[in-house]
């Protein structure tokens, strides 16, 4: 058997819903109990008659309570592990070396934290794969509205370039990234963000995720260690300034953005989304704005401006970018291909202050030297021959033609129930909901139904929530957008309707 | 002026000879005296003028020197900066907050130890751009005999597949690579080495380095932080363990590799190349194997193996990659696509245990969730088409051609000046001097002559070192390594006669 599985269940019974129960019984009581510990391997549910004597898809089921109930959690490709079973706020700052299944592994990799911070997009339920399902996450996109033909004639063409000129080819460690994709990152900016750079200052990154660890990894320092983010805000940019030590501060964000009064005075790091908070989608105000630009350099901090969708900006709006010329000191810009082309090309970018330019490409060097120069090269050709500047401007009409939909729903609709957080312009809406509602439990319905959706619960890190959901507008055209939205309703309508039912029995009660 | 740079130097004299003198000088003595603190950036030599009232080219030529002097370090589009003048051994464990040009980095990056390591490659002189130039350096492969118009005619077909399955594009979150890259390197890997493994326990990475990066993030802790790296060895490895917080160890190699007797009993990680020993080119014996797996497990410690040209080993040679069935459990295997197929691909994998595999899979989600999406599935094309098997075994062809020339120029004319470093097969070849000889030196002479040469001091990281030559294979061909060999045998000699003078009138000065 093997050596990290080694428990004695009693036999499951005949039938497989009472199968399931024994074995689901017996699996959460060994884990509540320590027998089963934290990190330890369930057996692969295709071994599941060998270990519990019960079928495949009975060891699935038995799983997938167990992971919604918090007992289990799932890696991809990994298999089913004991989960920390006593749910902990916050982030551990040191290491757990000895409640590991290994003690040769540095156990910030197995932190339940960790694992919810980076699976935050996963469903915590099985999704009913129903023909007409409706995908209303945010942060994907719809990679089939991406010009893949155009991209590939690019990319044969820049290949070719690179068979005549074959010493561009030649590995160039101790880069920053290729010139020519660097110059076509200026232009884009210049272009849709009004940002003015130098392609000397950018650092081409596989993607935002990457740049958020080099920032991490050269800012911060056992001397300088609290990071602020924003709460609500983007899980995995959390994990990266975890795992170099750093301690993790929510500050809330209201109407007007991040909240700048409660930032800790010896914060080092600020990461801030000021154009379209993700998720919330609000914009910093202009005096946010100045009073955070005014902090930072009070404080000796750095501000890390994720402008992952900036792009879809209306030119007739002001969410200009933090990042400006006199503000280049303070301000580290980071950008990403993943939604404005594609998120398999893996490619990103920082725009860093001269002082930390250097330590940030010595980084890069040191994680990968530096990112495929066959995609960087082509990309670079698709920016420079227009095509992303066409992409942009035609998915900036299809996610406006959503946000309309899903706004006039909500507002015709679901008035009673939900409060749209005003937002410009984007690639997704966030709604609070009007009173307390379970929306995390309502997502789970949803999905057994075949929407996918997230509450906005799996965003926040403080104790302060509210109730809500996060329309995403990337995958779903108009038409499911629509059928989404009309579950959404239905499952809000049921909940408010049966909490009346409870209040009116409440009162008949008293009475 | 610029408020890292405000010191005032004398003015320069006329004539560039002499203000060049002048302004050096006034620098080193600055540097020397602490008034250019350590990290401070001189000035770009276009801006020369202004600063010292000299030429870019004199100012240029002044760095020069001051970095041949090892008074300034360079980094690549980001300028020159005041090293540390007191050369220290070993790596800092500490980050330097206080030494920095800017208290809000992490010193760890722009310490010395990380920049020399990062550019070990790199020439310390000005190298004479001659059109008969060669390049002796290691680790570099030749790009122009690479079928790129067979890999471009694959990624074009490859991209026109996910046109058709444009699911598979979306980011899959919470992967491990690519399954047919996957499938790939599984089947590459039992062809060229005999490894036999479950495309489910491949990671794949960006390059090798970032396999280092995320073995040393996943198995360092502050409890347990010792990494045996083999001295001399591959620098840029030592870069993202010493990140990690951990303590590099330098082990001598001798004939037989690695000498395990000499590994602190405490390690966590013991990097080693078997089969191929960098950059001396040795092969672990049996005995040393058997020793070394026995050591790793009695003491828990983890074997990294780096195979990193295993795939150019002849058939007939007894030189099996440490990592086979029976040692799945201490051994991670790390390969990379960099000498096989292109260093520009950025494509490399680990083979983990299956206790780690877990942990290293979400370290690499943390770190940019996983690699590029369309260079994976050209690559896994390009292998099932058998195109890297063909270019493989063309490319041992060509390397053993020129194993033959190194060796039989350096026996037949060098014999009394250099010992050839026993190996079997790899892309490079080492040597020894068989007198003490200022290696370093003569490869500055040689670069100044057209020809890049490693001297074996850049691979040392301990007192303990042996003078010689690293001849790399990668990119001169027969006619441009037999030129080059001839111009190192000439500077030996030169050496050697102006060595014998000096003993001749030592003797007569006895006498």
């Amino acid at each position: 058997m093997d050596p990290f599985f080694e428990i004695r269940l009693q036999p499951a019974p005949r039938g497989a819903r009472q199968a399931a129960q024994t074995i689901f019984s017996q699996l959460r009581e060994a884990i509540v109990a320590g027998r089963l510990a934290m990190g330890t391997r369930l057996p692969p549910p295709r071994r599941a008659k060998e270990y519990f004597g019960i079928s495949r898809n009975t060891a699935t089921e038995v799983y997938e309570r167990l992971r919604l109930d918090g007992f289990i959690s799932t890696r991809p490709g990994s298999g089913s592990y004991v989960a920390h079973h006593s749910r902990r706020r916050g982030w551990r700052r040191r290491p757990l070396a000895a409640a590991t299944p290994d003690r040769r592994l540095n156990a910030f990799w197995l932190a339940p934290e960790t694992e919810a911070a980076l699976n935050f997009w996963r469903e915590n339920v099985p999704v009913t794969a129903a023909r007409d399902a409706v995908d209303l996450r945010p942060a994907l996109i719809d990679s089939r509205l991406f010009p893949l033909d155009l991209f590939r004639q690019v990319t044969t063409k820049s290949l070719r370039d690179l068979e005549r000129r074959p010493p561009r080819l030649k590995s160039p460690q101790g880069n920053q990234g290729n010139y020519s994709l660097r110059e076509g990152i200026a232009k884009h900016l210049a272009l849709t963000r009004a940002v003015a750079c130098d392609p000397d200052s950018i650092l081409v990154t596989a993607g935002a995720q990457q740049a958020f660890d080099i920032v991490a990894r050269t800012l911060i320092s056992p001397a300088r260690n609290k990071v602020a983010v924003e709460d609500p805000g983007y899980p995995p940019l959390r994990v990266p300034f975890a795992a170099a030590g750093a301690q993790i501060v929510p500050v809330p964000v209201d109407a007007e953005g991040l909240c700048v009064e409660a930032l800790p005075s010896d914060v080092a790091v600020i990461c801030v989304c000021p154009s379209h908070q993700f998720p919330l989608g609000s914009t910093l105000s202009a005096m946010r704005r100045r009073a955070l630009l005014q902090f930072a350099r009070a404080r000796g901090a750095v501000i890390l401006e994720d402008d992952y969708d900036g792009e879809f900006r209306h030119g007739q709006q002001a969410s200009e970018p933090l990042r400006a010329e006199n503000t280049a000191d303070v301000v580290i810009y980071v950008g990403t291909f993943s939604k404005c082309m594609l998120p398999s090309l893996r490619l990103g970018y920082l725009i860093a202050p001269d002082w930390a330019l250097g330590a940030m490409i010595t980084a890069k060097n040191a994680l990968d030297w530096h990112c495929p120069t066959p995609l960087q090269i082509a990309t670079a050709a698709f920016i420079s021959g227009g095509h992303l500047a066409r992409h942009v401007r035609r998915m900036r009409r299809i996610y406006e033609e959503r946000r309309g939909i899903v706004t006039r729903v909500i507002q015709s609709r679901m008035a009673p129930l939900l409060e749209i957080v005003p937002s410009t312009y984007g690639i997704q809406i966030a709604a609070f909901a009007r009173q307390s509602t379970k929306c995390e439990h309502l997502a789970a319905q949803l999905a057994a139904d075949g929407v996918r959706i997230h509450s906005l619960d799996r965003y926040y890190l403080g104790k302060e929530r509210r109730d809500g959901f996060v329309f995403g507008l990337g995958t779903a055209d108009t038409e499911a957008l629509q059928r989404g939205l009309k579950k959404v309703q239905e499952v809000l309508e049921t909940a408010d309707s049966s909490r009346a039912a409870r209040r009116r029995v409440g009162r008949s009660a008293q009475e």
